[in-house]
């Protein structure tokens, strides 16, 4: 077995129970217990659960800053916390119908009540990092709760704009970039960050550490926007081109869009809604037009720094080959 | 000037720039900075204001323990910005068009936007405590934050019972009270609490402030469901019986609601919407089943608690007595 799986193998139990022991204490009134419960895929063994990402990120970072990756639980729980009560608040603002094969918890309870599952996500994490006190020191804790609470402020930013640019004909790169720093970017560098932190490495260490978790952010985001246009539906369990159906401005589509003779530019500007057809016509278009090249590229340079990034920080085997190689599986390397 | 005035004149000020400088670091995007100061009435001069209750709460009663309530300022700006991340939330719940005399962040942005401002807002809390540590050793710090977050968690739990009380017949006493511990009590109960704690008073006085804040709370709530049918219109600026019209499931209907052959309950049952007459006739009703004296009775009964709490806690001079005019402003007694 390779280093990160034997390292998942023992992590992930952990990560699961300390998971719902963080919500136990909390499920009253039962209705806020059920919500929470079907948004985690908890009441049904069966249930599709989230892949753990930042958690995961924040524990193998903290073994590679000479860690011990059990102490760091509870700051790994209140990410995984934070990015589950941004998916119940986007799902309502998005009006997602299904998420991990379930409905949405505003589409079963209603938004009202949603709104609720994930203001108490967003509380209990910031419950869950009283319990660092029990292995780092308080004034540690102090600053992981101010790290904490900066990426949330970065995440419902870069919130803020993904929502605006639905309502803009254009959008420039720059501010695609703004946009996925906070939303996508700021989490997965808060949990790289944290994890240093913690592990109470010098300030260039824990900078670098804190930059290779920004970078695979952005890296993340570039490649789940080509999977949202290239992706095979057999794997991502969504329609070819599905972006282009739901018209979002993701990343390859900004590249047609900032052509606006194209005929793909052309076509985006007539509002009448995409058949499966020409949304697969759309497609081809970006990519004669290099957008699809363009986006496999720029993700691999986003890795690339995240790669040299995390070099930088001089980590510690054998987390340091579990972390490359979480990092690559994130941005499709493996495929 | 009487004790209270005096204080209050020195905090405002100061707590109004503590407010606005906590705020204005995350003005991007400016759709984001716009909806905050919309929220706050700050981009108006005339516009109308919050009370700042809880923040005065918090620092009349960090004076009280023996503190200086200058140094418990981030304190205070956090517990109003959870406050107002809760109006913001509760806005979009209700679908209330309107709070403080002008339009809801939801009603004017949308609620999706509407969603991100009050995330905004709680994040932003839990990024005020760091502030703290100028003063206060870092494991107060930790405690305090841990506080701050449990009162968040009941403050949700209280607003999901609340909500849930609309799609019922009836609603025993007892849940009222769960979901008044929750949705208005854990606040203020905090709000003393965290005085408290940064004071460093030993766990009995803190248990008494706490005790304070929450049957202060628990008044404040009974003397708001007494307003919402027989305030005065002209001091609340709303209708009379305007909970009766919105068909609110308060404390004097509860009352009427537990005697089902009453003529209260017989009409309340028919879904027929009330009519401003029938609603004042509801209102004669449950005065003539002494609900209206039952009400005030309660809050009287809580608003002495809470003193005999505040008492025990034994409160230094002269914020005790500060702090005593406060409580008993909350609750009509001057009126």
């Amino acid at each position: 077995m390779d280093t990160l799986s034997t390292f998942l193998q023992a992590m992930r139990p952990a990560l699961e129970q300390a998971l719902q022991e963080a919500v136990r204490p909390w499920q009253e009134p039962p209705l806020l217990g059920a919500m929470v419960q079907h948004h985690f895929g908890w009441q049904d063994p069966k249930a599709r659960r989230g892949k753990r990402v930042r958690p995961f990120l924040l524990l193998l970072t903290h073994e590679a800053a000479g860690g011990n990756w059990r102490q760091a639980l509870p700051a790994a729980v209140a990410v995984e916390l934070i990015h589950n009560f941004s998916l119940i608040h986007d799902d309502i603002q998005d009006q997602s119908p299904t998420r991990r094969g379930r409905e949405t918890v505003w589409h079963r309870w209603g938004a009202a009540q949603a709104i609720n599952a994930g203001d108490a996500l967003f509380a209990l994490a910031f419950a869950q990092m009283g319990g660092l006190e029990a292995h780092f020191p308080p004034a540690r804790v102090v600053e992981a709760v101010n790290v904490l609470a900066r990426a949330c402020l970065a995440l419902v930013q870069g919130q803020v704009l993904d929502l605006a640019f639905e309502d803009r004909d254009q959008v420039p790169l720059e501010a695609y970039w703004r946009m996925v720093r906070g939303k996508t970017a700021a989490l997965l560098a808060a949990a790289t960050d944290l994890a240093a932190l913690l592990a109470g490495v010098d300030a260039a260490r824990r900078q670098a550490f804190r930059t290779f978790g920004e970078r695979l952010g952005m890296a993340f985001q570039v490649w789940d926007d080509y999977l949202g246009i290239w992706g095979d539906p057999a794997r991502t369990g969504k329609p070819v081109a599905d972006d282009i159906l739901a018209r979002k401005k993701s990343f390859p589509v900004l590249y047609g869009l900032a052509r606006p003779e194209s005929p793909f530019a052309q076509r985006w500007r007539d509002p009448a809604p995409f058949t499966p057809e020409e949304a697969r016509q759309m497609a081809r278009w970006l990519e004669a037009m290099g957008a699809k090249e363009h986006t496999l590229q720029t993700t691999r340079r986003l890795t690339q720094e995240a790669l040299d990034a995390l070099h930088q920080a001089r980590p510690q085997e054998p987390a340091a080959s579990a972390l490359e190689a979480l990092a690559l599986s994130l941005v499709g390397r493996q495929t």
